[in-house]
């Protein structure tokens, strides 16, 4: 099971939890609309975050980068969540990546069997 | 080698393509701004498709729900080179959500030395 | 009549021309979804705008400054075509920033009454 | 002195205040990051309530139609504060959307030398 899948079985999990003590119940029960508005935040702070590292990115150690990757994990995390409470996958996201960009997808299938 | 890793070998072959004929090689030389409008542009139809498939969720064979695969697909594809572009990788973004959302990463690890 | 009074009868009066003589037409042909489209847009392309005049900004004769200026322009006259599309008013937005910030407009009120 | 003019001595005056004791204050001490954050989000929320009024827009009393209003009021006070933060002035976006859009601005001039 590859990260992204255990991701989704965590976020299936969290449909069974209280708002209160769950982040992500808390996301659901908001519905939708609060989803939605929390992938448009993370664009932005990416966007953002992008044009700080690039403005600095000849530095070593640099905190940009760290930032560039902090706000991809959040947008790309707030986008799981939406999936889920739409009941959709993110492996129908991957296949069509991988139809629209010819990519074969052979050696995925591959690892994902053993 | 999983989908976003057979994705980011493809987006890093491009770089010594023409931006004339390949598009991933247009958005290079656009740099960061460019990569980062359409990243902009993206999440704002994801959120247009999210909502366009709340309203009607119920319907069989939807189009809405192909459109919020679609859009997701949209977004990852143009972050996935924003980090291509920035000298970052995907791994390093599914490294921070295990870390974040502790997941181990045990069987990632796994399926990955196989 | 100040500036936007203006503009919105110029958008109200594009509601009666053919998308292919009229941007504004065109938008309308697009509906909700093309209108709140360009509205993402606008907003990542200010986003990067306002990084970029801040990275320079004690330039003289600053292209990023104008740069700042012409994506805010942008998003607000595609918020005019937003609010002219659904029937609806700039000047219920005024009103709304006079109500939420204190501000009296009564000097407004009187400069309109000339 | 009409609306917006109002707002931008009340966003300039707000220089001076605390952040403790002051949004815009705390807005300004954000800087153009924190403030730019907010343009996106504003933004997002526009998005998702025109979704919400397109789908209702035949009712009567519509809560969607104040949600338009409240979000581009929103949306449009933060570019204030961009501008005020940056040195720019609303006037100078208003010219540029009067030279693009035909807009004489006669009438402009003639209600402001009132």
């Amino acid at each position: 099971m590859n990260l992204l899948d255990e991701l989704a079985t965590v976020l299936e999990a969290r449909k069974h939890e209280s708002p209160e003590s769950s982040y992500v119940a808390s996301l659901y029960q908001g519905g939708t609309n609060r989803i939605l508005q929390k992938i448009g935040e993370e664009s932005a702070e990416l966007i953002i975050a992008g044009k700080d590292h690039s403005a600095t990115i000849e530095l070593q150690n640099n905190p940009a980068r760290d930032e560039v990757v902090k706000e991809t994990a959040d947008l790309w995390f707030h986008c799981m969540v939406l999936l889920a409470h739409q009941g959709l996958s993110h492996n129908d996201v991957l296949a069509e990546l991988s139809t629209r960009f010819g990519i074969s997808g052979h050696d995925e299938k591959a690892s994902r069997s053993t």
